[in-house]
């Protein structure tokens, strides 16, 4: 499983973190980073680059598709970038029809940025007990075989371990990608690079 | 549970990462990230402010009582500090002897450096079945009630859950905390100050 989270920003960054959890057994195996631009259109291309930087994951999830702000994922795209399942999953009911009013305003490419939310349509609702529920979009795995794949990721609070693990991480780590380090050094540290993109 | 890790680092550093990640259930809740001296003799103070930062944990676990090169943890004195069981354990048996006869070549105030060895003795060694072993000094908790514990604690691999995570996100970090970042942005993002320290 890779599990993705955006970092915090302000509206003065440029860039935010990109962070990605690699998960075993709702357990942390790797943690990959790289940023996104902020209001940007990268964050497919770059999610696609985190997932073959790592150990062959099972599925791609994601709390959202609009990362950094209004960096739109095309969750359609990535499922055939990674030719993995892609699942969207957040315990808020996501409004894109907000996000398109808001992008609508904000961007003059906002046809190209709304397009995919067309296709996304409504999610499907998991009730977790409690009245806690669990939104999601499958692509790439219909939503009967995705259904106990989510509900079984739930563990601790209300949401999927992996996303709930990324975000731990992405709220800790801030907005930016630890700091360069000589790629010498690294390596006599026994570091394998998976910061490599910063080296 | 706190769990400790320090970051890789190359003889030319001053600095290397130090990771603290507070878990439950074996699932990381928090992650704390400070810096301490590569050789230098504040990690100690460092591993008790860490724990100050964080919601209070339980125990204070540690792979090892060399951070950070020959930044020897006293974990008598860490013990009185966080008012907590520390309890050191590592697949790999501790060679103190080693790290003693390295400390008495390279370091003038060796005395006051492997003081804390003699204190330590030998650790004790825990079966993992399939000639896995885990080593193990407890301090503030009897090696009776130790034992089970962290027994319960190995699940994937051969360390300690809260041991294993803290290894995982130290190595992909690297030597030094992330970059900077003005408070008030950090706040606007809704960042609890997690590193503030560094803010």
């Amino acid at each position: 499983m890779l599990a993705i989270e955006d970092g915090p920003f302000s509206k003065t960054d440029k860039h935010c973190l990109l962070v990605g959890v690699i998960t075993a057994d709702n357990s942390i195996e790797e943690l990959l980073l790289d940023q996104i631009d902020v209001d940007g259109t990268n964050s497919t291309d770059k999610i696609v680059s985190l997932a073959k930087r790592s150990k062959p994951p099972s599925i791609v999830m994601l709390p959202s598709v609009s990362l950094g702000g209004f960096n739109v994922v095309d969750p359609y795209r990535l499922n055939r970038g990674v030719k993995l399942p892609v699942i969207v999953a957040n315990p808020e009911r996501p409004s894109l029809q907000a996000v398109r009013r808001a992008l609508r305003r904000h961007f003059p490419d906002w046809r190209r940025r709304v397009r995919v939310f067309d296709q996304m349509g409504s999610p499907t609702m998991l009730r977790l007990g409690h009245r806690q529920r669990l939104y999601f979009y499958s692509i790439g795995l219909s939503v009967v075989k995705a259904r106990p794949v989510v509900r079984g990721l739930v563990h601790h609070g209300k949401r999927p371990e992996p996303l709930r693990i990324a975000r731990i991480l992405a709220r800790a780590l801030g907005s930016t990608p630890p700091l360069k380090r000589a790629r010498g050094v690294r390596q006599q540290a026994g570091h394998q690079g998976l910061l490599s993109e910063y080296v």
